[in-house]
């Protein structure tokens, strides 16, 4: 049932830079290699590859390596994975709105 | 559109935290005082305070105090931000896969 907390840390953790999450927004539109992913950003080459390895240990995306290239792909399972959490959140959170009304509707109707 | 970078990252940071979590799950079922946040955590007061003063900054849960009591209520609409973040992300994946299953079945026709 829970995932482990260790698991949901590292997600949240590798999602809290903008880097990374522009990284993830980019794979979701398919696989690149390195260099492609790197272009966008005004960052050394050594830093940029330590937001991939972040990515990489949080699971979030997976890499493979041919000739001298890498591409990266994301690894949608996790997503869902935080996805999940957050929705759950939000169902507790409407369901106890949903009694807050209930309760509010039967005071109206006991006056 | 897109939402402040600097929130995204504040959110999931606020988020990468098992303690942090479990009071955003504690919240979700109604508010409470700092005490009974507390109570299930062998904790010192003081780190549990930090945890709660990451969330406040965050925009996760909101404070006020009546007397000596503090008493912590959950703010949806951060966790609707994350949430949405997320959803976004994973239909980008899956409107990918549809066409990546679009051109494998144009592939089998031609053949």
């Amino acid at each position: 049932m829970p995932q482990q907390p260790a698991t949901l840390d590292r997600l949240f953790q590798a999602l809290a830079d903008p880097t990374r999450r522009a990284v993830v927004e980019r794979l979701g539109q398919g696989p690149a290699a390195t260099s492609e992913l790197a272009r966008p950003f005004a960052m050394a080459l050594p830093s940029f590859l330590q937001h991939l390895d972040v990515l990489e240990r949080a699971g979030l995306v997976s890499s493979a390596k041919a000739g001298r290239v890498r591409t990266f792909q994301l690894t949608p399972r996790p997503l869902e994975v935080v996805e999940d959490w957050m929705t759950t959140q939000r169902r507790l959170w409407e369901r106890r709105l949903d009694q807050f009304d209930e309760y509010v509707h039967t005071l109206k109707e006991t006056e």
